[in-house]
Parts: structure tokens; sequence; C-alpha cells
């Protein structure tokens, strides 16, 4: 089965928002065994619709059609669709009492242009969206497939995961089991990854791949076979293959992120954490909220951009370095609010030695537990956005690390 | 000119990438007044890349293929251009010499498959690329106008900006000025907005779009003139009449978002701000830190999951309802550290009767400042992170208002 994914907004073709729909479809159709062969983008306009839909007809046998489904006169999907397939646009009832509802209980008006959102391809099956107002619909014709999804991703993802892939399944009629395993790693670039596993990339069953992104790199690992068990097993034998040689670097298996990584160990041992953070400025803590259970083993976080305060709140002990002061605000905080383990990003920076223009700086980290203290300086290159995003997941893995240790 | 968008590349498809290069062209191409109508993307397999351009030749005048020029098997895209024009690849001396010169520089060798990026297009003109080993290429055919650049974007961006916006500029033989100018609205759905604009939606010049995204609305009004002074008072006509119907919703202009604003109106006032995060987890702290100068105005952030802790810490007075509470904390944590305004979210949320399916609490802010004290309760629909995410913005909001009252 083909597939072929087309984005309607020109929001997109403005370049005002990236595709990123796009992108999480064909991981998860590549990880499902079905081929992507082509993305579109058109924007709000019924002619370029509709062509783009035609030509998608003429190639590909699954077509996922995201966004273009809200309220709006913009909102060309259904009515485009319909058009192609020479089908009409029904009221449903259902979706309609669905979108009545929802406006009343958020004490909003429903404009008439909502109900829009309420009209079903002829002979579609409605996918709900308990996220937003805009539903999701399924059509099949002339044995192609057409997938409607909402633009929004914190919508489309749930939807996809809930509603679309059990259908796919059923549809592929693979009856083989395909599984997958993600190894987690952090510390190591893509490109010395892939030098390191260059071998074993080349393996047809179970294939392996790399994904890079923000400082971190995942390997995905997907076999194929009879039983889930067999399909597992040659999963397990090739990462134990990985595993000898990136070990160390290996911090999580599938959606073990870094804060959950850290919370499920927190949470395993009965233990407390309190958060110091200067230069990553609420990111680490947005970050450790990621995890649901965080309020159950996150006692106080402190963000200070004033030195005087910082002294008066912690009450800092000579140091020398700033690695030595990093780690003097972590005991600091731990002592403060009275907790088992604390993590700190010191406020102060070094800009690396000729490096102003590739935006290079060195960051100061330090963690203070039960058992140990530990200070690490990371050199960090980028904005001052990655620079917070990447100083986090920095303070994240060494406090993996301590805690393992 | 109508423009279109290329990307090759497998990994795309795959989902390995996100496709960033098409929306760093569009938005350069929609400031530069080029409309972009189509992106499409394909896998490294000369049929279908053909294709691709065939397609793209059948309906735009200029057509970008970014990705495919590299020294590999899988780089077609220079043979696959030159097939649907009907041309030949011809070794470019200059190119071969300089890639010679590139890698004795690296001390790598240079293997004959790197030969291949020398070749040039028949009538081509070869963009340099001094930071990798793919040179660009323009071609003309046709009336239409081909631009070949490389996939990475740290080798795509430089040559776009230094090589083909020139000649984009006399290409495109445009003597009118475009202007733009976003407006910022938070508080009010897109199609409320829509709504209430709907008539001003139809204008041609300037023209008006809506966009949406994680709770706020945006209107882009956009001018075509002789001047910029001129297009400028096209765009203060539209923005007048816009403002008379949304006056109150619309908090800042262009790349003002809320931590933007909330910044530039301390720092004019030479005040400090303090912050304590409930349910928003950090997320707000690190939100008012995508302003740059934030560090010279907030005096301390507070994250805390222990209800006894903030007793201890900040030693709230009493309370009867959960709004109340948040005013106590606001005003608590104004005192304790020494700010001229301090902003609070609840720890504490009320689930919507009824609504736990549809996921929606009652979240608390409250403002404490040297004139004022506001509380409000917003009803938010979302996940953990949608909620974070959307009450931060909802503190920001009324922080601005406060401030401005």
């Amino acid at each position: 089965m083909n597939a072929e994914i087309i984005a309607v907004g020109t929001e997109i073709l403005l370049g005002q928002i990236t595709n990123t729909n796009a992108r999480y479809l064909s991981e998860q159709l590549a990880v499902a065994g079905v081929n992507v062969f082509f993305h579109q983008v058109v924007g709000d306009n019924m002619k370029r619709l509709t062509d783009a839909i035609s030509l998608a007809q003429s190639r590909s046998d699954l077509i996922f059609l995201c966004g273009g489904l809200g309220p709006t006169e913009d909102d060309l999907t259904r009515e485009a669709l319909a058009a192609v397939l020479g089908r009409s646009l029904e009221l449903d009832e259902r979706v309609l009492e669905q979108l009545v509802q929802l406006f009343a209980r958020l004490g909003r008006e429903m404009t008439p242009n909502n109900r829009q959102q309420a009209m079903r391809i002829q002979g579609a099956l409605i996918l709900d969206n308990p996220r937003g107002t805009a539903p999701g619909q399924y059509v099949e014709a002339e044995g192609r497939h057409y997938v409607l999804l909402p633009g929004p991703p914190t919508e489309m993802i749930p939807m996809f995961v809930e509603q679309v892939l059990p259908l796919l399944h059923k549809l592929s009629g693979e009856s083989q089991t395909i599984r997958n395993r993600v190894l987690r790693i952090f510390g190591l670039g893509e490109p010395a990854v892939e030098t390191k596993v260059a071998d074993l990339l080349e393996s047809t069953n179970p294939t392996i791949a790399s994904y890079a992104s923000e400082g971190e790199c995942k390997l995905r690992v997907t076999a194929k076979a009879d039983s889930v068990e067999a399909a597992d097993d040659l999963i397990a034998g090739l990462e134990m293959q990985v595993r000898e040689r990136l070990g160390g670097f290996i911090y999580g298996v599938d959606d073990e992120k870094l804060p959950v990584v850290v919370g499920k160990q927190l949470i395993e041992k009965g233990l407390t954490l309190a958060v110091y953070e200067g230069v990553t400025g609420g990111v680490l803590t947005s970050m450790l909220h990621e995890y649901r259970g965080v309020s159950s083993y996150i006692k106080e976080a402190m963000v200070l951009a004033d030195g005087e305060l910082l002294k008066t709140r912690l009450g800092l002990r000579e140091y020398k370095t700033l690695e030595e002061r990093a780690g003097v605000i972590a005991e600091a905080m731990r002592r403060y609010a009275g907790a088992d383990w604390a993590v700190a990003v010191s406020d102060l920076v070094t800009p690396n030695e000729g490096s102003a223009a590739a935006n290079m700086r060195d960051v100061y980290f330090a963690v203070s537990g039960p058992q140990a203290n530990d200070t690490k300086v990371v050199r960090i290159r980028g904005d001052q956005t990655q620079l917070r995003i990447r100083a986090a997941k920095h303070a994240l893995h060494l406090l993996i690390q301590s805690m393992e240790a």
C-alpha cells in the first residue's frame, strides 16, 4: 500500500508554520510498513486542492489530507474531497449535537460557521475529536482510502494513534507482525552514532534507522515476523549489538524521554527533587513537567536573575571556579528545599574563546544527592532558545547518571 | 510570478527529517512578494522526480529544487532536471577545480563520485557553495526559472540569501513595494475574529488573512504600492478598521509576542517582576525568557508543588475562594521577592463540572502591582501540555492588561 500526504493550508505556503504533520505521519507510516512516495502542500483554494487530490488519486492508495477542517470559509478540505469523489456533504446530527454541547460547556457562542464542521462526506466514517471542534473523516472510494485529519498536531496526533492506526492495520491485511523499539541516545551526535553502527544500518530485518533532534539522537529498530515474540526476539538480538557499541550513551527506550527516566527513578525510590535554574530560565522545570507524576517528587524550583537575592535565599559558601559555584548552588538548593536530590544550572556562562561567531558557550551543571555530588561543564552551541533546551537536557542527563552511579 | 518548491530526499518521506527548507523559502518568497502555490516532496527516484518536475513546469514560473545534489548514486536532481529539459550535463572545469582544492584543504580523498557534483546542466549558471561540496545551479528554459539548491539548511540558506535573492529581484521586475503588518490577538478564537472582520477579509489591497495557533490568533495585513509610505498608508487604513472592531483583543503587532509586550512595558518603566507558578510548572517563566531582556526585570520565579512549603516560604494570609487564594499568593510573592509586580498561576485547579472527558479545568490567575491587584478564573481546555501553555499565556495577558490599566 502506497501512501501520500497532502497538507492543506496557505499558512504553510507562506512559511508561517512548518509542515511537521507530514513528518509525523511519514515516520508513523514507515513504522507501520507503509511506503510514502509523495508529500504535497496546497493552499486554501478549491481548484488547486481538488487538483492535488486528483493527482494523489492517480498514484496512491492511501491519501492523508491534513488541515482545512475548521469552521471558516477557507476550510475547504471536506468540500474538495466530496467534489473529487462526486459525493454530497450531509449534516451529521451526532457531530452537530457534540459541537452544540461542547460550545455550551466552553461557555462560547457557536457561530453558524461552526455547523460546517458537522458536515460529513457521504459514506464517510467520522473520527471523533475530543480535543477540538474539527472531527476527522475516513472515506473509501474505488479502492482508494482517504483520511481527513485536523491541522493542529495536538488534535491530529491522538486522532491518528487512537483511530487511524487501528484502521490501517485492518486495511493493510499484513499477516506478519511489525514491532519497533526506539533506543534513546544522549551525548553523541548522529554522524558519530551512524559511524559506530554503520554495518548494522545495512540489516534488512530488523531494520535500523537514525533520527536526530535538538541534541538528541534516536535509533529505531523495526522487525517483521510471524508472531510478536519472534519479532521481539529479532529486535533483542540487534539491540544487544547496538548496546555493545553505544552502551553508556543509551539512556532510555521508546517513550522514555529524559524527564520520564528522571521521574521514574525518583518515584521508584520515593525520593524528592529540587531545581535551581540559571541560564535555562524555566525550561528545565517545564521539561520535568512533561512527566505526569512530577508533582509527587518535585519540591521546589527556583529561577533567579539576581546574584544578591541568590545569596540571601540560599546562603552560598565560598567557591573558586564557576564549576565549583554550580556545585555550591546545588548543595544549597538541596538543603533549602529539604529535597533528596537537587540539580542546578548555573546562571553564569562563559563564551568560548574565539567562538563568538559560532555562538558557543560553556555552561556549568551540578547535582547534589544523598550519596554523590557531581558537576560538569559543557560547551553548547546555538542561539538562546537552543541553548536553554540543550542545557536543560544536559542537566537531566547529569541527574540520571548521578542517580545511577 | 508563481513559485513552487520541490524537496528531494527519501529521508523526508521516511519522516527522518522535517522539511524546514520549504518553510524557509516560503517565508522569504512571501516577503519578496512571490506567490508560492505548491510544495512537493519526492524521494530519490528518477521517475517520480522527473514527474514532479514536469508537473511543476506545467503550473509554476519559478521552481526550486532542494536536495539531491550530493555525490552519491541517490543524488539525482541534476540528472532529472536535465532530462526534463532535454539538455545535457557538462563537466564544469572551474567547479571541478574548486572541488579538488576543497578536498585537498580538508585532507580528504576525493572519490570519483565527487566529480558528479561538477556536472552542470547545459546553459546553467553555477551558484557557488563555499560551505559544502554541492554547488547550486540556476537555469532558465522556455520562460520557466529553475533553482537547484543543496539540502543542508546551513548551505542552502546563505546560498539563497547571497545569490538567489539578487537574482529574484532582477527576475520579478516588480516595481511595487510589498509591506506586511501582523496584528496579534488574545482572548478571542479564530472563528469569532473572522466573523467580526468578515467583510474586511474580502479586501484585495491590502489583503488580510487570519492565523491561529495555541490559543492565539494573528491577522496579517499585506499591501502593495508604489512606495513604502503608500503601502504603509494602505495598511494603516485597514488596521484602523480592524482595531475599531477588535480593539481590546489586540495586544501587539508584528514580532511582539506576549512575553515581548510584557518585557518592553516593564523595561520602559524600569519595573521588576516576580513569578509564582503552580499548574504551569515552569512554562510561564520559560516563555518570559523568550524575550532577551528578561534578566533585567525578572527578580525571582518559583514553582512549588508542596502546599506546606508554599505557606512556609510566602506566609499566606487567610482566603475564602480559590480565586482569592491566587490573589493572596501574588501579593505574597511580590512582597517576598521585593518586586514591583508579581503574577501568579494557582497550583490548584478545579475540573469543570461534567467535563472530565473534554479535559476542561478552571485555572486561577492573579496579578499584584503598585496600583492594582487583579484576579481572573479561566476555563481552559486541553491536555496537560496545552493547559500549561494556554494558562501561561493567560497569565501574561492578565499582566499586560493590569499594567495598561
